[in-house]
Parts: structure tokens; C-alpha cells; sequence
């Protein structure tokens, strides 16, 4: 996107960020997660640990479980149901309150996925094809274009906009995908009516979360530090990631990534500076930070692994809990869907 | 589309006709209108008589009227309502029994919509671009490619396949659409078992329908004779028609396109030869036949504008037939929707 409207961008963020804790009623926030696996130490620093912040302040929040999205780059959808559950089980053990926070998945919907057609007919062919976005991931899947990939964008405006959502937290590679539903809203409201909201993107000042080689953390990469890891399996992982050879700890993201991702992660779930823990164990080394690293995320992660357990236990709650969300998400698309009828004139 | 596979969609068409008759329990056919406009003579003898034929020899028939159609190339949906609640009526006028046929609009049908989805993860980019029937609609609406033109063979194959229809009527440049259902019938059920089936093409004997100059009969061109127009509109519009200056009426397409087209529009409405017409006028004259046209027109359209002006002061009874229609859609989408997640394992 243009540098130009990044700047919008931005300043519709920035505004929105100041206002947030003084009118949290005039927001409704839309964000979710693809449920390719289990959610990880990434996931909770990068995005969930806002959710609740904000749903804290009385934020209305609404998670998608974006499962049909699953399948824009890949040909099964493997362990889907297994992996929906555990996505609801993380967001609980973390903190997200179904009581506020409506949860859902979008193939339960289908008024929400029936905004696709008339949304497909308001961007054409050639603003599809130019979403670098769209375009990335592609490549970075190594799978061809899917008509579903190509439009996504669109899709995603569905999720968001079947609620009226107005405010999505975003990283700044997402922010073409928030333009497409402004363009979208807009145009819609502009042909047929006022009806949708344009939302803003919320970006996140996105601590990039590095996995245990320094890379970000993700599943793909084997960096990562699921919430559902136990804290032998932890342990493991931590111990086995790469250091190096230097003897004294030092915070040096450029020359030591493997060294510096293990103190950022610790820092993380301390609260303490990097500089601050590497000062403290010094000369002590690579062993004694892996020791200092395991003991901080096994420490920071017991009371969410403590729920996640009970939450195990407990799988009718859990289905509970979503067909609750899927309810509300159905009754609210509907009734948007209703209002998009009208507004075309079809009604008969 | 390659003349190989021209050969195997005549040769399955083939096949179907030949069984139709004797075996229609083993058929549900699905096809259906865009409410544009009002439904002409073109209408009738291209498809709606055949529909009704294929109901009275009890093979089970859906008929979709395909109003998010209307968006694939404009940008509004102006008269919407209007259009679709007379199309139920020339259908029933035309002799559709709702009794019989399921009448529907597809943005009534939240479940079929959302097959778009799985759908569109089915098919490449490139697939969709390569078929040539959408990019001469393209052409020929001159408005830039939608998101949705792009998509909507896959959308037609929601359409086809919410309710598992096995034949549908077409003309040989819908062919690629039925090709791409196919393909999206096939690729679905190898990817998560068997649930749909792989449609077949219908071809259609199409004598083209000829409009009063002697080009397709299309609302657009200005010389379609709609079933809901009076005796007297029917009368100015066969009047004013362009004929030539030679005195003697002959059958001559080539070179004479107005004589020969009021004379397949008699021989349509009177079961008889274009010849046998041409010859019983002769040196009468274009008046002559003019006369002759319009009494034919208007002889064979009485009962069918009869029923109509009936049914035009019954609009609570049209309501009903699409409410009912578009209540037994839903029940038929939603069984095969919760089939689809149940094979992709999205149940939660």
C-alpha cells in the first residue's frame, strides 16, 4: 500500500488507541486466528494478550475461529476439529471471558458467508489481483492461487463487517486487507444505502515475537512454544535450541539471534529488560540462561496451563461455549443479512 | 472448451434424453433465470416449454431465479423485486406447477451461498480466468470484471449442487460451466469423500430464437415480444418491425432477416412450417404477414396472459409459492451443508 495511506492509516489508529479506554462502548473489535494448530507463546504476546486487555476495558470483542480459511492454501482440513477446540481452550486459560467475548467460527454462519456475493460484486478482478498481501502468501505456501486465497480480502470483510465491526488489530502487512473492507463498505453503502461501518485497523506496535532460533515464532518454523506444551516438553525445546559459543550472555539480536530470542522470551514473561537478565547471568552461560529461560516461561505459563487443564477436563463447556457464540454470531448475521437485503430491494 | 470434451458433454446429453422418459425418477434438474427483466417469447421456446415438458414427464425440477446474477455486470439492482415476483408469474402462467417444481431465489438461501467458500478453495486462479463464457460476458456488458463474474461458474455450481441436481438445460456456450461444476464435484469428493454428484449438460436443440429483426431475441435489443405485454403492444411491435420491399414473402434468413424472423415467430406459435406460411401469404405482402404474425402471436400467448392477469391480481399467492420454495431450498441446503462440514470435519 502507498505511503500515503499507511499514514492514514496509522493516524485513524493512533486516534482510535487515545479514545479507546475513554469511550470503549463505541467500539466493537473483530480479530481471530486460523485454526492450523495450537496457539503459541507468539500468538499470546503478538494478539491475545490485547484481546483481553481490551475486552477488560469494555471493548465489545469477537473472536472468528477463521476455519474455512484453513483451506485457502492447503487441500485437507486434517485435525480441524481438534484443533478448533484447542484454539477455544487457549483463548479461556488466557483469559478471554465468553460471557463478553462472543466466539465463533465462520462455517457455522452462513448468513455471514452469504455477504460474499454481493461483496464480490463491489471490487473488481484487477483490485483482487493487486493485494501484495494475497500475493505473498501465496508464495510463501508454495500451493497456486486458489479462487479462495484470491479472495480472502473479501471474505475477511464478510467476518468483519457481518457484525459491524470498526476496529481490527492489525499488523501492518494486514492493513491491505482493512483497505479492501473500507473500499468494500464504503461502496456498498454508497450504491444501496448506509449500512456498514468503515473500520479502522488497530496496529499492534507488533513486538515481533522470535521463536527459539531467533526467526518468528511460528509452528511451521518448529520455534514455537505452544500454551498446551507441558513443561517437561518445554523444557526440551528450550533446551535444544541453538546458542552459541560465546561463553558470556549478551543481548545482541543482530550477531547472537539464538541467545537474544531466548533473553527476549524471558524478558517477555518477567517483565525484565533483556539487558538486565544477560547482565545477571553473565558469565554463568548459555546453560544457566536455558535454565533461567525454562523456569520463566514454565512459570509464566502455570496458571494458564493449570486452566487449560480443567478446561480439558471439561469438553462439554467447551462445545458449550461455542455453540453459544455460534448462536449469537448466527442471530447477528441474520439480521444484518436482513438489512443488506432490504437495501438491494430483495425482498419478496 | 476442446472439441474432445464437446464430444463427451453430447455424448452424456446424448445418453440422459435418451433416458429420460423411461427412467425420469433417476433425474433432478436444475436451472434457472436472472430477474433482468421481463421473460420474452425467446424464453419460452428456448427453455421454459422444455421445463415443463421435463415436469410433466416427472422428473423432479428446480427452478433458481439467480438475482445476485444481476450484480455480476451492474451496479444496481433497480427494479429488482418487480422483476423477480414477475417471473414467478410467467412461470406459472407458462404452465410451471409449484407443486411440482421448487421455485426459489438464491439470495433467500444462506446455505447455498456459503458452498462458495469450500468451493472456491477447489479451483485455481487460473482456472478462472481461463473460461471463455465469462470473459465474453465481460465483453459484451462492458463493465469492468467483478469479483464476482470471475467466481460465478463456482457460485452456479453452488447452485447446481446445494441440491445435488444431476442434469442441467444448457446452450453450448454454457458448457464450461457445467465443465467447472464437474470439476469442483469431483475434486470435493476425492478430497473429502463422496458427497456430490457430477452433473450433466442438457444440450439443448437450440432452434436460436429469433427477435423481430431478425437477431437473437434479447430485451437489450429492443425486439423481444414479452409474455406480459397486451394484444396491442404485441400488435405496434410486429407492426413496426422492419420487413423489405419485395412484395412476395419467402423464407430466406440470409437474405431477408425480418421476413424470415416473423415467420419462425408464426411457425413457433402455430406449430407450422416456415415455408408453408411464406407460401399461403405469397404476393399479400409483408401487411399481410404482419397480420398473420400477430394473430398467431397473440392466438398462442391468450391462455398464457390469461392465467397471468389472474395471477397478477393474486400477488399473496405469488408470495406464498416463493416463500415456499425458498423455505424447502433451505431445508435442501442445510442437510447438504451440514453433510459438507461433516465430511471436511467441521463439527464442533
Amino acid at each position: 500500500m502507498s505511503i500515503d495511506s499507511f499514514e492514514a492509516s496509522k493516524r485513524r489508529s493512533d486516534e482510535i488507541r487515545a479514545d479507546l479506554s475513554a469511550h470503549p462502548e463505541n467500539y466493537l473489535m473483530l480479530t481471530g486466528d486460523r485454526p492450523t494448530g495450537r496457539l503459541h507463546l507468539g500468538h499470546y504476546f503478538g494478539t491475545i494478550r490485547e484481546r483481553v486487555a481490551l475486552q477488560g476495558l469494555g471493548v465489545r470483542t469477537n473472536i472468528i475461529i477463521a476455519d474455512y480459511q484453513v483451506i485457502t492454501d492447503r487441500d485437507t482440513t486434517e485435525h480441524i476439529q481438534d484443533n478448533v477446540r484447542n484454539m477455544v481452550i487457549d483463548y479461556l486459560a488466557c483469559g478471554v471471558d465468553p460471557e463478553k467475548t462472543m466466539i465463533f467460527t465462520h462455517s457455522a454462519v452462513p448468513a455471514l458467508n452469504q455477504l460474499m456475493l454481493p461483496f464480490l460484486s463491489l471490487v473488481t478482478e484487477a483490485e483482487l489481483q493487486r493485494n501484495p498481501t494475497v500475493k505473498s502468501e501465496m508464495e510463501a505456501s508454495g500451493h497456486a492461487l486458489t479462487g479462495l486465497l484470491l479472495t480472502y480480502p473479501v471474505h475477511q470483510a464478510c467476518d468483519i463487517l457481518f457484525c459491524k465491526g470498526n476496529v481490527v488489530p492489525v499488523g501492518k502487512d494486514q492493513l491491505p486487507h482493512i483497505e479492501q473492507t473500507r473500499l468494500i463498505a464504503r461502496r456498498f453503502n454508497e450504491r444501496y444505502g448506509r449500512v456498514f461501518p468503515e473500520p479502522a485497523g488497530l496496529l499492534t506496535d507488533a513486538v515481533e515475537i522470535p521463536g527459539l532460533d531467533g526467526r518468528k515464532m511460528s509452528k511451521s518454523y518448529g520455534n514455537a512454544i505452544s500454551l498446551s506444551a507441558t513443561e517437561e516438553e518445554t523444557a526440551k525445546l528450550i533446551k535444544k535450541s541453538k546458542t552459541d559459543s560465546e561463553r558470556a550472555i549478551t543481548f545482541d539480536k543482530e550477531n547472537r539471534p539464538g541467545v537474544s530470542a531466548l533473553l527476549t522470551t524471558a524478558a517477555l514473561c518477567t517483565g525484565r529488560a533483556e539487558a538486565d537478565i544477560a547482565a545477571e547471568i553473565g558469565e554463568a552461560g548459555a546453560g544457566a540462561l536455558k535454565k533461567y529461560v525454562t523456569e520463566s516461561v514454565n512459570g509464566f505459563l502455570a496458571p494458564i496451563r493449570e486452566r487449560r487443564r480443567a478446561l480439558e477436563g471439561d469438553l462439554g463447556y467447551i462445545e458449550d461455549v461455542l455453540r453459544e457464540g455460534n448462536r449469537r454470531a448466527n442471530e447477528i448475521a441474520n439480521a444484518t443479512l436482513d438489512e443488506v437485503r432490504a437495501a438491494m430491494g430483495m425482498v419478496y
